[in-house]
């Protein structure tokens, strides 16, 4: 049986904190990153690669901000600034994807495909938002954004007088066309979907689609759309080798394997971050629960090498 | 048999010139624009949708200037801004359709596709770039662009001291995933594709995938993919109900039927106008000549009333 693998591509897959981001790197980091995914190729593995935005998108909204400051341009909602984002990292990702197969002789379509995703309306992320977008403003101009849009700010700790626009990060309760996604990857063809988590939409009383201003988390989008699909594995790509118990605390620990009730124990028991591995942690038990064999947590640059990585199972393996 | 038109909506149908851009402005226009496919899907056509994007990718220039001097965000190149606006406006006809749709009680999966469009590195256009993009500048930021990154400008006609940055506009030679869009749009789903023209990329010697700092005409994309998939009829929308000899000059006639030898000939006498009327003729032209029964031009809020509209077809009907 042909498996099929789910791949959720870190920000710095795409683009490190350290870098100004210039298409140069991010070209260059994308090629790297993507050549670790040969070997599940190489394997016979289908596989749909899905993606975060963070750094694009807050750029576009950035850009977004200077346009009407400098020519009067109206400002994009951010549905549009997400769905953008989609467009430019998936025609990357889907351009040098190409120019890696061809280096290893591989033949596979290669789609990308501008996704929504389903939310909640009545989800208790809207009442608290707590994802940070956009740039940094005074507590002046952060006031008349409130006043002018409604936006809601949250203090920045470490900067001075340094406030930053919060929105909701809703639960993703589908994703629009996963169909067409399964379609297109049970026959091989290479699907990029649901990019920077998809476009948070969802139905009205009338039952007509409506963009939620709102941001969805781009593991647990991409972990839903795998168990959705019938993948076997769901990959997250990272910046570390392992999950870590205790992680830069005392009695740091890599984990190698991770079984649901131990996953559920430590995580209950606040061993791993909240906001960094924590809801990384969460979509991978999503994808279990969900009928899932197996997430990992891993380095891009280590994929290919089955020492390193934490393997999260249902029951650990003999 | 099922009929598959391709219907290319041109920048009128989401964002009319007097407007400002609001995204509330092109959520209505876009709107009122896919009502009028509904008599298509009534008839049980299968239809792709390709689309302009000169308003937004020249509003997602300008941010990206404004950007680089107001936060020092690095420029992206001009092939990611084509692929952003492919994900801003597809995702939002996409939705719109999605409401469309469900008011009228048709069940349709409706698919966004981000796509490429290979160009020739040797098409005569790039050595004389000819379409206008972005900001105006002055002589004197111009020049400075233009040793900074090479860019070429040509002077405003209608501004003093007023410079635009010239892109070329290269010919399509092939429509990037068009197995794709044809096995989609041929089971029923409607697939948006190759908007703006597509991202423009040629294969260099080694047959990797390369961007080209170009834009491709929608119309002629559009024509391209249509007939590279088989449709019977291919459909350009834009703001007249007809096309007219000598439009706007003494002698002004609309035409309803166009055989291919009449077009022709009306197009070696230049009864159509040059960067208007005459690249839209060429793209239906195209499209009959690789076999498609039938291109229309007409007005979008006409075309569900077969009286308005011009039939382009290789020979007259009787």
């Amino acid at each position: 049986m042909t498996k099929l693998a789910v791949i959720a591509l870190g920000g710095n897959a795409l683009l490190r904190g350290d870098q100004a981001g210039t298409i140069e790197e991010q070209e260059q980091n994308t090629t790297d990153t993507l050549e670790n995914l040969v070997f599940l190729l190489e394997d016979g593995y289908n596989i749909v690669i899905t993606h975060g935005n963070g750094p694009q998108v807050g750029n576009i909204l950035m850009r977004n901000d200077a346009g009407e400051e400098k020519f009067g341009i109206p400002q994009m909602p951010l549905d549009i600034c997400v769905a953008d984002s989609q467009g430019g990292i998936g025609y990357m990702i889907e351009r040098m994807l190409h120019n890696v197969l061809k280096r290893h002789n591989i033949r596979r379509d290669v789609v990308t495909l501008v996704t929504m995703v389903q939310v909640d309306k009545d989800d208790k992320a809207f009442a608290n938002p707590t994802k940070r977008v956009g740039k940094t403003c005074t507590r002046e101009e952060a006031d008349k954004l409130t006043r002018e849009k409604g936006w809601e700010f949250r203090e920045e700790v470490k900067v001075k007088d340094g406030w930053r626009r919060v929105v909701p990060s809703p639960e993703p309760i589908s994703i629009m066309n996963e169909n067409v996604v399964k379609a297109m990857a049970d026959s091989g063809t290479i699907v990029i979907a649901a990019g920077g988590g998809g476009v948070p939409v969802y139905f009205d009383e009338n039952n007509n689609v409506r963009p939620a201003e709102a941001v969805v988390d781009k593991d647990l989008a991409g972990s839903l759309l795998a168990a959705r699909i019938g993948a076997d594995e769901f990959y997250i790509l990272t910046d570390v080798p392992y999950v870590y118990l205790n992680f830069n605390r005392p009695g740091q620990k890599p984990v190698e394997f991770l079984d649901k009730s131990d996953t559920v124990r430590y995580l209950s028991a606040g061993m791993f971050a909240e906001g960094s591995m924590a809801p990384k942690i969460r979509a991978c038990l999503q994808f279990i629960e969900m009928g899932g064999q197996k997430s990992v947590i891993t380095e891009a640059f280590k994929l290919a090498d089955k020492k390193y990585g934490t393997k999260i199972t249902m029951e650990y393996e003999n």
